[in-house]
């Protein structure tokens, strides 16, 4: 078989044959437009061509190999072909927002001047991609749930006790029976490589530095064997799971994860469909504008093709999701795939967290997936205290952990004081790889670190045993 | 009959002799200067001239020929003298506030990129002139009620459920027995042609697209008769009456409405005065100071006749309207007059809501007029809420909707959640028809389910029974 | 006895020997500096010159009169000094903030475009001199207090009842006996001549043709007498009593109020000491550094001598006032030297309410004095509200009112429904007659009733009888 | 024994010989390095050269006396070398941040312009240096705690009484038994060099001449002894003890402190470890920026030495502090080594309130140590209310102080009327007498009293005794 030419590929460039270069091999993806959790759209747009510019930030590096028959790869192209495909990517003009990026990465503040998760995600404010901002940092709707599970913190004060020796002070915890040297974890978060071109493996690296726990996501833009290949012996991993709506497909995920060695599986429940992530979908439009000037409306232009891409980033990621699970048969079934603790994410009341400890499930993650989801949802933190006050039990069948607006050491101490094993994290994580890789992520955990001891040595408390509602 | 010269109608221009010209037609409006709605001023400042530019937008093109004997209409003007109006018309320069509408109107944003009501308001407050904008979106006093509305919801937080199926979900309800694609109607809102020249039906042909009801004003700019022609044959339209002070006339305008096919009385009781709405009252002043530059007081100048326009646009549509109506009196004779379901839209308290059920009628529309009415009304979400609580009865005995301050499909769900039956909007409608026309309602009622659909998912609705209290 | 020169008066600048000249007229101060409610300071800065100019705007024309006995009246200017007087004021170069005010005047808008008592006070903003409107619009401390006053009426919401008549609808009602259009009067507001040389006579003026009642200041810029033959025959003013220290100047003063024909004393309580009001206190540095410029510490500069000027005006007003008042000695004291109803004005709490009540008074003031006293005092609603919840028989034993922080219709009206026989409105009026004169003051009234029956109508109100706590 | 030259200093630069020149007299530190509370690099910076201008400020002038053995101090250095030293001084270039300073003091405007704490902190902010105002106002975290403790304040709002005889008022009081003229004492606030080359006794000078009582810290930049020599023969001074973690040295401590006349000992147990004072930390960057221009990011810089200098000015001056008092050790052995009274500096919570009673200590002194500890720590007003609510009993066994917040006299009034026995002012002292010396100092106390007593006057209180909870 000979290696393809340009022309060659360039034929086929529409719903009838559809060809792709990615990695200057070439694949006939026709009979897999209509199944691409993205839509059909964005990959004619790049139909007959290189698409590897597009591909690379969002799939994982085998997505190829596992959703596309072998009889689809069409083989290399000729060495030629890649020498101009490379020349042509060498001489694309940079857009605005990457002659942006490009400049602000050379102006980044020194590591050691980072002393708050606040001050990390300025900066990576500046060295992000408008796009990989707004997808990372975007809410539903107007946002607002995005901003109460913060404010809720705000709410809480210290009953701080003096006169107590503190000059030993631990704050070691374990989750799930794993040791983790601070009650925080890595709560999952997609797409890492939008920010860095390490990905996920800059978390997985600093996690393990620093003794904490990564909980990974089924979309990360690594495989989870690529993840766990990065980590280290002895270290500790969870998956988060987005069941497929397809029970084999699912099922076959979760003996992978489970046979790579990974010790949990966090069932994603918060996330069926897409939240209404309005920055995230004006993400290209903003960007258009910037390089193109604005758009205006023409009376007669056809009706936009029944709202494709409505649901912006998230929405392509979740398309084949499970969006009819429930207590009497999801938890069984996976209980009957595998044999890791399984911890419900994205509890969202009382009554659902006394359902899970009815289940028998081994831990719960309050959750309203970082406001990104159903607006007016309630915070985490109000849902923990209500669980304290109304279904105190539920703290001694399983473990409750929390995610959602948290910033500071003190809310991770005020997580803990009202029943929380520990907490999750996850844009200063994403925020912290993009702008400095590993040690960024090490920079997050140390801050939060120190933070914690300072405010538990200062509330009177020498471990996290002594945290408790006051 | 010979036809008039402009100089002979120019002879009448006092309150002795008072003709004007509309559509070429010349009015002897003499006797009618008393009754005017609108008070004598406003007619004798176009006395003995053309009038077609300011009667057109806010008048239905019937309200002369059923406000005016048939002896008053004088007939055509000369061929010489219409074309002598035109070619004025022509010349006359367009004002700053003309001209910037222009320019805007032509950097309206695509349809595709209205992500959600408030955006539509962007564009509608960028296309619409001064006065129209003023009309629409002014409330009474220093527009706090209005601004409440909104934020009363941003008060209630949901409990959402997870782990029910609600891959199959249907926002679809009943109201007074109709078919709703969603949980929400149009609520009466006046004088469209403000915004855009087809007015009402570009509402009408909307919710005929997206199978809502659409509520029509006895204030609407077109006639009752007019709306009906535009709609479909299979929907539903109901009639928000304002009640004249005549009961022949009232019971005139309900039999013909009746007749018309209006499938329900939507009795107005909070607008029997006219609120207080200084940014209606000053816009016409805006303009002048922006076309003409500022006026200064001269401490001689004449005082001002008795407030004449003291209640602005909104004043001189409800002059005539009854204001003695009661329980007792009012409801009876609505029942003697017309078999339609009757819904009392204005309760503003949980005390008026147990007397509508006592009285007997079929439904309560929860309002304070948009905040355009009594400042400090309470908000209409609290009085649901308040329902709920003291007197939960009613809602078992009439059918219970809301209107003001609904900007989100969140909003729609909470409103359901406790207990209404659909949720009226009324300004975005006309800020979408304005902007763009049929596709602009269209494009509401769209972005409405998409995010009703949305919440109720993220809820584990899967349709509006299972929307309750939580 | 001839006639003074200008060189003459000029030897008598000291302590020893102390003389001014007010309207071409000579008087020997040296005695009086002392007694001076202002300090000595002010008068020895114009000691020997011609002091009308500071003079005129806080004193009452018959001040010297009374004051002063006869012997230190020396006697008039020469002609030619008064030349020299008058020309030498011409020549005066008008201060920046003069210039200010003058062209502001000539930029007021027509009486007929205010709508609004806010649009009322940013006209007076614009043309009082800035000593004026700091004295009238400061309050104590941060003026938390004022803002508090107002921001008390935010937070009660009406429940409007619909379906009632009130096409007739009356808002007036009596106080004390005497008729008033509607339920508000005049709070005693000091030194109207500051904004406008008619000072409180326009306020007067305006009263008697709006039929409602002026409580006069024994600080006003005009004497009782001075207002009284300004007044109606059948109008009604009361009298707001600052007691002097000294019972038998007090007596004097009571008794010939009561003789002039005022109807009630308004004994003030909350005001025996200044308040600290800075903006007042900063407005001479304000403007002399708009005209020199700013000041410098020197680090060897003298003390400032004893605080002198630190209360500003209010501070020189009341310095010789009764600072010992007791229920027990002071209420007896008055009834016997008076036949005319006793009002307590300054009442900022329950308790002193039901001592008011228990001493036979005729009614209650609940004021903090517009927030111009006690920083974190009440706000008067709050007041109304806690007395209407703790102690409502006080309703029955005496008329109730308050003042502070009105500013709409419906603030009158919520005062009314919770209880208030009438409310009192002192700044309003104060810049409507610095700005407009007669006319300003009528208009505010004109707006207020406008409001009021708006109001009253919306919420299916006929009368004040009408208006309860809901 | 020879004078040393700077070449033979210049030789004494590193970790294994490290001499440094303070007031031209050479001192040997290599062994002090480790023990150096400031840490070694900070020495090592200046190591073989002149540090007086660095040391000057932050440590009293006998602490080379006290930390160092005889045999380092190595004698003078040759008159030509002081006077090289001299000349570089005065060659050294003004940084941008001096030369503002120089300028703002020369506009500082006349002490009798300020008016208010909030005047005298606006100019301290003008003429302080960046570094010293960082270190006087920073406060933990986002300083949400520092803002609560004045925002407490705003919560409580007074019930005025009238007709009470107030023209003799009297605010004074006493502490553990010593004269107060005002419930006011000054709280230890450390390092007052910063701000004015006198430092603390520009305090102590300014409470002799208003008779108020002074706190002095462990931490201040002149020794106890020397603050004592300032004072007045009668003046009370009291002790602020940061305690050594090593009991003999505290002892020694305490003993001094005692034998030098010092009337009380404020034990601070809320300061245990530094809180998390970023603008304190980074106000060297943002000096070395304002000059130098921004540091970028280098990928392969080396890491940052251990979190060195991460606690900022704080953790310098507490590194050797006991980390683990507790009730049953610390009390009794401060008992046993002193017979001074004893408060407990630091109480956050009603606990640890009832905990010191029955540890029979004299006092406790309410205090998040101005909210630059933990951040999130109750406001110490709320603390006080809530003991009154629930343990009111503690102020029958001891006196009860709080500090931080306080802006003006009703806040001191305020806290009294609620059981505290008086307040402590901190940083308004610091920033005070940077501003002017002891006049400034002198000012603040003249405020103060004057708008308690007006307050007390406003509200019906002759006397402290009159202060009650309303």
């Amino acid at each position: 078989m000979s290696n393809w030419s340009l022309s060659q590929v360039a034929q086929h460039k529409s719903t009838d044959s559809c060809w792709v270069i990615i990695h200057n091999h070439v694949y006939d993806v026709t009979d897999f437009l209509k199944e691409h959790p993205g839509g059909p759209e964005i990959i004619l747009k790049y139909a007959g061509q290189d698409a590897t510019g597009v591909y690379d930030p969002i799939h994982p590096p085998d997505a190829l190999q596992k959703n596309l028959p072998q009889s689809k790869h069409l083989g290399p192209i000729a060495n030629d072909a890649a020498a101009q495909i490379e020349e042509a990517n060498q001489n694309i003009r940079q857009t605005k927002d990457e002659l942006r990026v490009v400049q602000a990465r050379q102006k980044m503040p020194p590591l050691s001047r980072i002393l708050s998760l606040a001050d990390m995600q300025n900066v990576a404010k500046q060295v992000l991609s408008h796009k990989a901002f707004a997808y990372y940092s975007s809410a539903s709707d107007d946002e607002i749930t995005n901003q109460e599970n913060a404010r809720a913190f705000t709410r809480f004060f210290f009953k701080a006790r003096v006169m107590r020796p503190v000059s030993q002070c631990d704050p070691s915890t374990t989750i799930l029976g794993s040791f983790s040297s601070i009650p925080v974890f890595v709560s999952g978060a997609a797409l890492a490589k939008l920010g860095h071109p390490d990905g996920e493996v800059n978390i997985t690296r600093g996690c393990a530095q620093e003794r904490i726990i990564q909980m990974v996501s089924s979309n990360a833009s690594l495989s989870p064997n690529a993840i766990m290949e990065a980590a280290d012996q002895s270290q500790t991993l969870f998956f988060q799971l987005y069941k497929h709506r397809n029970d084999e497909i699912a099922e076959k995920r979760v003996k992978e994860v489970e046979k790579l060695g990974y010790k949990a599986i966090f069932l994603t429940v918060d996330a069926i469909v897409a939240g209404n992530r309005e920055r995230d979908i004006r993400s290209p439009w903003v960007l258009d504008e910037q390089e193109y000037g604005p758009v205006y409306h023409q009376p007669d232009e056809p009706k936009t093709p029944a709202d494709a891409n409505i649901f912006g980033t998230a929405g392509a990621l979740i398309a084949n999701d499970d969006r009819d699970m429930t207590w009497e048969k999801t938890i069984p079934w996976l209980r009957s795939v595998s044999k890791l603790p399984i911890v419900i994410k994205g509890i969202q009341c009382v009554e659902d967290a006394v359902l899970a400890a009815q289940a028998g499930v081994d831990g719960i993650l309050l959750s309203n997936h970082g406001g990104r989801q159903l607006e007016y949802s309630l915070p985490p933190l109000e849902v923990l205290y209500a669980i304290r006050a109304e279904a105190p039990d539920v703290f001694n069948k399983l473990e409750v952990y929390i995610d959602g607006g948290i910033q500071r050491g003190t809310d991770v101490v005020k997580a803990v004081c009202l029943g929380a094993r520990a907490v999750g994290l996850g844009r200063p994580f994403l925020y912290a790889q993009s702008a400095y890789g590993v040690e960024g992520v090490v920079k997050i955990i140390e801050i939060l670190r120190r933070e914690i001891i300072t405010a538990m040595r200062l509330m009177g408390a020498a471990s996290v045993h002594d945290l408790s509602p006051n």
